[in-house]
């Protein structure tokens, strides 16, 4: 269908019983993203023996291609600094800077000090890793604007060597300002002898070392590039960023945000130490806002002594509630996370969603009302308080899952993070309010 | 700091004021994304009068441009069928099939009659849009396998007219077989005389037009390709599918995951109706586990009318358990989603899903403990109740959040779009039933 079929299980087991010959001979056919599964199967042990055996420039594509959660750092840690300083040389420096990045300082000072390419990196170890410095390569194809095509393409044979793929040419002016790009196709098919300054196009789409990754991702996707030029604020072209790097950073945020969606900070991780430290702290809030909604059912206990049976009609209206606020609030997260909802129309937004809230409501009040008077006898009244809590619910649902991301990002907080728990704790408050409210005057009259 | 400044307000004031020359010349400077933009905040009328005015070669790239919300399409009807073609014929095939494919097939027909390049978005029409098929475009370079360096830079300048971008060069026997890929670098920096079979690099990674367009985004990114060779049964290359296709579909795939864990099937939309028919279906079944739920407490009512206090306590227990379950779903949905479950992992993951849910109910199960002591006169019972149902419960959410979309996943349904019910209805139920049973059992004796 796509890849080339390989037996990720078969591999790993030649590893485990130490077939190793066997193991590198079939490595060499294998794609790094592959090979990288083969090693994440493994234990921490047994990697190390496979990549101890593997050749480096094997081993360290591999090790790049790792998924962060697996730490291929701590592979790297285990070896002889000097094997480690081989394999990292291997990279390109952008990889080599996030592998390193990943040790404690004594290790990165062991393995930096045999590396041929130690400037490069260390430049790069200098950037917060999740910024476009972070994930720039210094490696790049660029030409002076006072080339011609024939010396351009002699200055381009002459770095291809180093270069491992470029998507764009970069033209410098002799103090390295990025003065412009060079589109291969124009470089391949225009005669030698003309200046590239003719076919120069402009840079204009370039970002700062220091911007954030999700940002970098957003100017790629939206203006369709390969690559990026980052640029230093006096202009200087000081590395690139592609659209591989980028991938990764969609994937790490898309889950940062569902998790985030989920109630779970931090990242994917099988550690159970640190999946208790992630969670616990939105658990605890959790608690005490679940004692906002539970003080409001203490204040009305009297109503629950006299009529029992409403103490189960109190789940059905909250839950709803917090169902029906989740939808609004997924919406509308992803609205606000995709630039959709424009200054001005928040009003808009949240009208919307009173409607549907109110909508939705109706069908469910009346289906509620209905099961309350077939099911309990003289239920009409019954039928009436939960139908009615339930409308007023699903609206307070639809407008507090609208209006909170909007506040929330107003004030410059990501949505993502806080929202449903205010959301639900709008909902429990206002539906155990509603539900006993309504009881009271209705029923116990 | 990365696009060019400019004014999407001011632009559209220029629409909506009538100022068309000054907007059109304008329009020239912006990128076709900047443009989309401008052409999405107006009204329907406005953005057809905008389409109007300006030279085909702008108002075909933005409204390829423009998100797939805002119906490009309708734009494009609202057009003479003579100037909707000429629009289209200046788009690449692949974004033309997208824009024809919005529309009804009436629409289509009048449109599709007056293109230059009909059988070419004919073809592309025939494949589903979701696929590697309704992804591509037909638009490549490639050579035959037999020509030489030279003779293939010639076929490039002959084929770059057409061409736009290209990251990759096919290389195709004459039946037109792929039979491998020639790296640009290559083509640049050899002898012309040499033929180009000597830098054949194989094309192993390939996919199938009906493959999915989510299968199609993750083999490109696994392996970073930058385009991707889309080849019939028969081995023939048919098409290509380059990065920035596949942005779009991880963005439009992150929302729909987003959305179908809050309970949100469909696309975003800001119609009410669509709303409306999107989100009661979930709200309904929502309702059926409700009642579910809810009988466990019917079930139970003396307890509740002997020990009225004891209804505020299971909407603590039972929503605590909602919360920890939908963390426990988030992160293995995630990890599901990711691959990074192997086959024979799963008893680990539920395992460690358990240890973490028994920390947590811990953690919490002492606070309420405590707190039940502290604020009810002889609540030292109560508070061994409340503690022991909210250790329990949180011990079947992390079971369940783990369980669930494990189960589901095997049985090849997207565990991201029912987990949730059946997690917190698991919850509900559970977190209910303990509580009361243990009062009647505690505190009822």
């Amino acid at each position: 269908m796509s890849a080339p079929p390989f037996d990720a299980a078969a591999m790993a087991e030649l590893v485990r019983t130490g077939r190793m010959a066997l193991f590198v001979e079939r490595a060499h056919d294998l794609e790094p993203a592959d090979l990288a599964d083969v090693l994440a199967s493994l234990d921490e042990d047994e990697r190390v023996a496979a990549v101890r055996a593997l050749p480096p420039e094997l081993s360290s594509q591999a090790l790049a291609e790792m998924p962060v959660e697996e730490h291929a750092g701590e592979t790297l840690a285990a070896l002889a600094p000097e094997q480690a300083a081989e394999i990292v040389d291997e990279l390109e420096d952008d990889d080599a800077a996030d592998l390193i990045g990943e040790l404690d300082p004594v290790t990165q000072e062991h393995i930096l000090a045999g590396l041929e390419h130690r400037a490069e990196v260390d430049q790069l170890l200098r950037y917060d890793e999740k910024t476009a410095g972070g994930l720039m390569t210094t490696h790049l194809m660029k030409v002076r604007d006072t080339d011609s095509v024939a010396e351009a393409l002699e200055e381009i044979r002459r770095r291809s060597e180093e270069v491992e793929d470029f998507y764009q040419i970069f033209v410098v002016d002799r103090r390295d300002i990025l003065v412009g790009t060079l589109p291969l196709k124009q470089l391949v098919t225009s005669a030698p002898d003309r200046p590239v300054r003719e076919f120069l196009e402009e840079a204009d789409i370039r970002v700062a070392p220091d911007l954030d990754q999700e940002e970098v991702a957003r100017v790629m996707a939206r203006y369709n590039l390969a690559s990026v030029p980052v640029v230093n604020p006096a202009g200087r072209l000081i590395g690139r960023v592609t659209f591989d790097d980028v991938t990764d950073v969609v994937e790490q945020e898309t889950t940062e945000d569902l998790l985030r969606f989920g109630g779970v900070s931090g990242e994917l991780s099988s550690d159970v130490v640190a999946a208790v430290r992630s969670r616990l702290p939105w658990l605890l809030i959790n608690l005490l806002t679940a004692f906002v909604a539970k003080s409001v059912i203490d204040a009305q206990q009297d109503v629950i002594g006299r009529l029992p049976l409403i103490a189960a009609w109190l789940g059905v209206i909250a839950g709803m509630g917090g169902n029906a606020g989740t939808q609004a609030l997924a919406v509308t997260v992803r609205r606000v996370a995709l630039g959709l909802v424009a200054a001005g129309e928040a009003r808009r937004v949240i009208v919307n969603e009173l409607v549907v809230g109110a909508l939705n409501g109706l069908a469910n009040g009346a289906l509620v009302a209905a099961v309350a008077l077939l099911t309990h006898t003289g239920g009409a009244t019954l039928g009436l308080v939960v139908g009615l809590a339930m409308v007023g619910n699903l609206i307070v649902a639809g407008a507090s899952g609208a209006v909170i991301p909007l506040l929330l990002h107003r004030m410059r907080i990501d949505p993502a993070v806080a929202s449903s728990i205010f959301v639900t704790t709008f909902t429990d408050v206002f539906g155990f309010g509603l539900v006993l409210f309504l009881a009271r005057v209705l029923l116990l009259h």
